[in-house]
């Protein structure tokens, strides 16, 4: 989207919304650019180049390298790099004095068969699954190895060699710590709690909104199946949303995986807080939104139920849906706010309306089946059902008989005339399809259309279900972190 | 899985089935050794190093940082080194310049103030979403800037120092690069044919494996919870395999976006092979396995059907979904052997089965509704449905009359005991749960456990009209890559 608008205003604008949207970022980089500046004050001040010398390079590489956008996360990259180091630097001492120990002509032989053992030692480990979260480490091992053993076979004395650039590495680490803890820290655990609260938003907004879309949709506009299938939806801005927390696993990991290494801070005022139970209200959460995709799935499905029906259970669907998002909410602003509420009340509320779209489908569910409505919608190129003449009971009617269904139906004020439109003409879209290329379309019996808002209600009733265990989750996650 | 078996023995053989799973895992290794040992012997051999000295370990640095799995990926993170490389060379001359004509007391000041820039700009570029990618490149820019001018501010003739370790930094590209290119290369092109061809077995394994499951899945079992959340089923493999493909999307555009890097190689003989092509048909695949993963959603939900419900369909169920899944197969095995074979025998085969499945569903969907089996099962928290009394076609009727609903579901051999009895105890689970901790859990209406299986039905039938789009972006990938 930035490509195609590339006027100097309009981009200045960007940035600075961008910029705005999460001042973090800005507090982000100019604490990058005030480590690299405090870093390479030991090149620019005389004294200490006199005593460290060109090793200062280790210790601007180390800050380039180390230094994260949370504490927590530059703790476990310092603790990777600073083991990394240390393995490596043990190694090349160890190789170093063996390969000296042999004689001269061996020597050469002995070190370029140890970089060779290590190089492909360490590429084979961090393809191991359990092992690439790593693959840093690795890098940093056999980099600094070969940086070692090679510079130290030239100038000798590798012990020293490996001893200073240690310090080096050390010293720019601690920079790289110290600015990251002590300037404006960016805490992962506040952006953990942050990012579970904002979760529990867009579930919300991304339920209603595909409901609402789904009950006010009659069905007029086909959307392009290409853009169905590269899942952009301009219109639906909560749907990304409810995506990007499907996503969110491995965010909600490595936050928490950051914050396990952050002292008590702001809010978290205790050791140990369970910043696992965040990830497991998440995976809960997700549970809950895999439903919301599902229904986000028929709103956009091949087959379709017609308009008329859905407007039928309109307000019992509305009601449900309203009350979820409510419910979700309520939990995440006690999140956001500490609090431990009870949740009962909103709980029984849901659960009732729940309860009367059930009952309302049971009542109207003559409705969704055969027996009013058996569609001629069949196209010509599918070999005719065996059952189809053998029961008694199904009788054939025109596909636009939708107004003698039922009196709830007749109910339902603005039966539009497009979808009128749309049930005829279904049969016939398959054919303009079919002469295109020569792939047969599958067609949809009028009553397997009706089965659609079956679908569309049993995943919504589906997704309430499942709230349970979510409140359950979020009790959890309140009293072991002492929410009140 | 590996921390609870340390037995050195086992591990030995997990490393062997690891390398032997997948042997370029092992070529990989040995290639990365392979370089690291040739751009040692810079150093190592005394006529070069008399040549290069100190800079040859930008030679090694080059050649760890830069060696990827693929030749693609080399070349593409080779560019991106080299630019980055080269963009901070001539960032680094130009505020030397600067800085040395600017006088000898305000030079460290203006060398500061540009480190202290160029630290916080390239970080806050690299967070910016369309860079992201990139993140390597803004990495590179700072190290090397910081190196560049750090040093060359104690050595004095930074052009001389730039151009020096852009030579040594050169060849390290050249070693990684021809190392990865002639020896055993590794292509992202094939790697990347491979993968879709597998994701269409994944596929196919899951929608069987789901399937299967839920027709003799007796519910006897509940399982618990938290293991669902988890996302963790042990007895079902093909599962992780299809969530694998969902989350395959990154996957496959990082290899789509290597292989464009490389040049014709083996089998894929034609320049601007339409890489793009598979992206898009592992697109429309995701479209079809998120219904898979509705499915699946459906066999662990919390609302089930009655199991002899399942039973009355089975056939045409399992009849379907055998169906999609040679198709898929087929489709899949086709893309392997690069051949253009047409499928409209085979779609329409599944066309007709899922044609048979609706009617069947259309002439026994008394079964799924209200008026045989309308349920006592509510729990008493809930607030009595409104339109309960006013409907005449209800009838209650026991919670054990299973068998009273139809000969379909009667002819069903083997509805078990066990069946009766979760059925029956369908309430009683809701109070048992309920006095464990203060929230109140939702009680399902029969009829609403009956509609389940219509959710699962509907969702197959869905499955199969997003074939069609499969068929059809697989067709487009065979006539722009020219498979015959």
């Amino acid at each position: 989207s930035s490509s195609d608008s590339m006027s100097p205003s309009k981009w200045i604008w960007d940035v600075w919304e961008f910029a705005k949207g999460d001042t973090n970022r800005v507090t982000f980089s100019l604490k990058v650019g005030l480590a690299c500046l405090l870093v390479s004050l030991l090149i620019l001040i005389r004294a200490p180049y006199q005593v460290f010398g060109t090793n200062t390079i280790w210790a601007i590489m180390t800050v380039a390298i180390m230094f994260e956008y949370t504490v927590g996360a530059t703790f476990n990259r310092g603790f990777n790099r600073a083991l990394g180091s240390l393995l490596a630097g043990i190694f090349a001492v160890v190789f170093m004095q063996i390969a000296m120990s042999s004689g001269h002509i061996t020597e050469p032989y002995i070190i370029g068969l140890s970089i060779f053992l290590v190089g492909a030692i360490t590429s084979f480990m961090k393809l191991w699954p359990s092992l690439v979260p790593y693959e840093y480490g690795f890098r940093v091992i056999l980099l600094t190895y070969c940086l070692i053993i090679a510079s130290g076979y030239r100038m000798g004395d590798p012990v020293r060699t490996a001893v200073d650039r240690l310090y080096s590495i050390a010293i720019g680490g601690l920079v790289a710590v110290l600015v990251n803890l002590l300037v404006f820290p960016i805490w992962a655990g506040e952006q953990l709690h942050k990012e579970l609260v904002s979760h529990f938003d867009s579930v919300a907004d991304s339920l209603e909104e595909c409901v609402k879309k789904y009950l006010s949709d009659d069905g007029s506009e086909q959307p392009e199946f290409s853009k169905t299938v590269m899942d952009d939806f301009q219109d639906e801005p909560a749907y990304r949303k409810c995506r990007a927390t499907l996503s969110s696993s491995a965010k909600l990991d490595s936050l928490a995986n950051s914050a396990r290494w952050e002292p008590p801070h702001g809010r978290f005022r205790h050791f140990f807080h369970p910043w696992a139970e965040y990830v497991n209200v998440g995976a809960v959460l997700r549970h809950c939104a895999y439903e919301v995709m599902a229904l986000h799935g028929c709103l956009h499905s091949e087959i379709q139920a017609p308009f008329n029906l859905r407007c039928a259970f309109q307000s019992e669907i509305l009601d449900a849906t309203t009350q979820a998002a409510e419910l979700l909410r309520s939990i995440g602003k006690d999140i956001s706010n500490m609090k431990h509420g009870l949740r009962t009340s909103l709980l029984k509320r849901v659960h009732s309306s729940t309860e009367r779209l059930q009952r309302s489908i049971d009542l109207h569910s003559y409705l969704l089946t055969s027996s009013h409505h058996l569609s001629t919608a069949l196209s010509s190129n599918l070999i005719p059902s065996r059952d189809h003449s053998t029961d008694p009971d199904s009788k054939r009617v025109e596909p636009n008989a939708a107004h003698t269904l039922a009196p709830r139906v007749d109910s339902c004020h603005n039966t539009p005339k497009k979808q009128q439109r749309r049930q005829r003409s279904w049969p016939s879209i398959e054919v303009t399809d079919l002469q295109e290329d020569d792939i047969p379309r599958m067609s949809a019996l009028e009553s397997t259309t009706a089965l659609s808002l079956a679908t569309f209600t049993s995943l919504l009733i589906e997704f309430v279900a499942r709230l349970d265990h979510l409140v359950e989750a979020v009790d959890k996650l309140a009293r072991l972190a002492g929410f009140n």
